[in-house]
């Protein structure tokens, strides 16, 4: 058993060469949905695999999918203690709208306490505290539970080779618990554990008109716009209230229980502070829900992206031959993401008049997660939060979807601590992706302990 | 007075040299919107000055406007004959989807009847014909008329300098009346006049939602996302029988009268017809209108453009921070493109919601205009249509909008002639773009016709 004081002064005494190495894991542009990025996730991948051996693990393999690798690994020396599968993807979502880059993505800055990079917080911030954590505790000596690795590289395109993965390579995977380091906090001073995940389904919906472009003046008023009947089949996805109109949508989500409300109801979100957080005029949504119920406990559906005809500088008088959206809802328990493909279906079905066509193509599709709150691996983690923070961490439900807790929970058996110290203005997905340092050195501490307790 | 017959004949022997020259003209990219094709858009009124200045004009001049130059020359050889202004425009709309053009757009080819080219029959072939109408009647010693040239290089973007140059330069425009090229006919054989013609109000309208693009999982739900805000304001838009809902839009449009009715009957468009010609699986629109009826007499509002979030391969769980649409009316008399500005702005603060903000801007405006039906001039035009085709033409309103025509009624109190042989499946700002040869080589014979006719 490694000493815990000698461990964290360690990982104390050497923060600066864990920021250099953090920045390096940044520079490497991994990302998944890119064709052109291909050559970059591997390389990210071999880096991974090097760190690995590094910490002295064994069987260290990069395994091909049908797209991007996942890395294993594992160190087997503490017999009688749990197995801990880490679980983390290594690859990052693209970075348009590039202009809105203070700095260059993969040109990872420290300005202020915060370290500006893609995938800085989402999530490579999160490995690499958890590598530095099995540094810390190695050097004085052995790990003091037993390791493995599973690292993908399509977390961000919706893991569309992990479930093959698993079932293949069950063997690896074999765990006690997994350790899934893409967690979040609701502060720097708010530490929290994640118990409730939502799942994702995630779809392209092209809609089409004339054979081709059209003169507007020429052919306007006899010819059902597509960019215009896209937009109307999108406007009546919701109600006024902010439901999902699609039929059934709502048939199977499981209502938020009283103690789940007055448990979420120790992260109160106001107005005012969610109107800072996003950058909005005013919240919308539910009006029955709370916002922290909103965007953890129930289901949405987003337009992730739309496009039709001419959007460049100027005037051009053009009738679109096609309009495109990408839709993506989130999920909650008990719903199914290929069920929510036959709403929209249904939906568009109805909805969709005989003046254009429409194609429906579903990209990815995940469940969502429900975690037991009291299990050993989750008090482990509780006290390991409170030791760093000095209070007792808030239960909360996730707003975004990490499929592979449910995954893993099925095929493997395995429950899952969802433990990350991401935070809500991290940037995830969008321009000027940051990590909190401090946060980043806490959370080093906070692996350590947690590892050490289990 | 040259000698009709054989100008005709001289057209005849040198159609080969013409299209040739013909290909010289449309190989230059034009495109008006682009800045970086200035110089393109500069190269062409030298390359029309020149061909000015070879059919033996005067005074002609290259004039800078703050974007792109209008060309002027003048021939007054004809006393007592009437003076005619001749006007056009040399720029051409951008060429985008880029990747569904058969042949480059500035690549002009020739496949079966047809020269395919962008600006081809918009409208460098019909002001390619006018010059080599004239060359024919040069030949024979002088022109049957006094003429003027006004040609433009910024009507694919909303002609913004024109009504600043008419009114600079009138004492270059005087005329008895103008002769508009850029005119179009029903079909190869369906010889037309058009008399009345949609003005245009054109848009950017921008949605704007948090301050930067979000995870759609960790904010979803309690953001209105900007992209459906978007297609929420765009649906509300039109009624569900094809009428558009802007406040007070249709208090001015002029009822269609019966007797107008009847001639638009003679142009008749079959539901087959039309869907043959667009592409589409079904006609669309105003139930209470035929075809002819909503493309040319009704207004209308289109979205040319839509963009919002991501629209890469893939899939990218954003929450844009914004979205636009670029939109426009064809308007008809006596409809005012600043009302409907007001009538939109009117629209968007009744129905925007108070958990997005917008910004509109109006891009170009140009009034719709009616021309006297029973002028000498359109007599004259009558009568050479008559001569080439064998039959009287057609009367007709036109869907699009060529705001010059009600700018030179106004300023210069001219009458305008609309005619031009584009066709309706000439792909004008679409892709494969072409100019139908056999109606270029008749367009030539007709307007020596109408030329010696005044």
């Amino acid at each position: 058993m490694p000493d815990l004081q000698a461990a964290l002064s360690y990982a104390n005494q050497h923060q600066e060469r864990f920021l250099e190495e953090f920045k390096d894991f940044c520079a490497i542009p991994s990302i998944s949905t890119l064709s052109e990025n291909a050559g970059d996730v591997a390389r990210t991948a071999q880096w991974l695999a090097d760190e690995l051996a590094r910490l002295g693990l064994e069987r260290i393999q990069i395994i091909p999918t049908k797209l991007h690798p996942v890395v294993c690994g594992e160190w087997m020396g503490a017999p009688g203690k749990p197995v801990v599968l880490v679980y983390g993807h290594y690859d990052v979502q693209p970075v348009d709208p590039i202009e809105e880059w203070i700095s260059p993505p993969f040109d990872p800055v420290v300005r202020g306490d915060n370290l500006y990079a893609r995938g800085a917080s989402d999530m490579k911030g999160q490995i690499q505290a958890l590598l530095k954590a099995l540094e810390a505790l190695k050097q004085q000596g052995a790990f003091p539970v037993n390791i493995r690795f599973m690292l993908e590289g399509e977390e961000e395109m919706g893991s569309p080779s992990l479930e093959d993965f698993v079932e293949k390579h069950r063997g690896l995977l074999v765990c006690d618990v997994v350790l899934n380091c893409d967690g979040g906090i609701a502060g720097p001073d708010t530490p929290a554990l994640t118990y409730g995940l939502r799942g994702l389904s995630y779809f392209e919906l092209e809609v089409f008109g004339p054979s081709s472009d059209l003169h507007s003046g020429v052919f306007g008023g006899a010819v059902h716009n597509p960019a215009q009947a896209l937009c109307e089949l999108i406007a009546g996805m919701h109600g006024p209230d902010g439901s999902v109109n699609l039929p059934g949508f709502y048939d199977t989500v499981r209502p938020i229980e009283p103690e789940e409300r007055a448990a979420l109801a120790g992260l109160p979100l106001s107005d005012e502070e969610w109107k800072t957080l996003s950058g909005v005029p005013a919240p919308w949504g539910e009006a029955e829900y709370t916002i922290t119920e909103r965007i953890g406990a129930r289901p949405t559906l987003e337009v992730n992206g739309l496009v039709s005809g001419f959007t460049g500088e100027g005037a051009k008088t053009v009738l679109p031959a096609r309009a495109m959206a990408k839709l993506s809802m989130r999920l909650v328990p008990d719903q199914d993401p290929f069920e929510v493909e036959k709403q929209l279906r249904a939906y568009l079905e109805t909805h969709a008049p005989n003046t254009i066509r429409w194609e429906l193509r579903q990209l990815s599709g995940a469940g969502p997660g429900m975690i037991e709150r009291d299990s050993p691996y989750m008090r482990a983690a509780r006290q390991a939060l409170e030791e760093v923070f000095g209070i007792p961490p808030k239960f909360k439900r996730e707003g975004g979807s990490i499929p592979v807790v449910s995954l893993l929970k099925e095929r493997i058996g395995a429950d899952t601590v969802l433990m990350g110290f991401e935070l809500p203005d991290a940037g995830f997905h969008g321009p000027n992706e940051k990590m909190h340092l401090p946060s980043f050195y806490r959370l080093i501490e906070t692996y350590i302990r947690f590892l050490c307790i289990l």
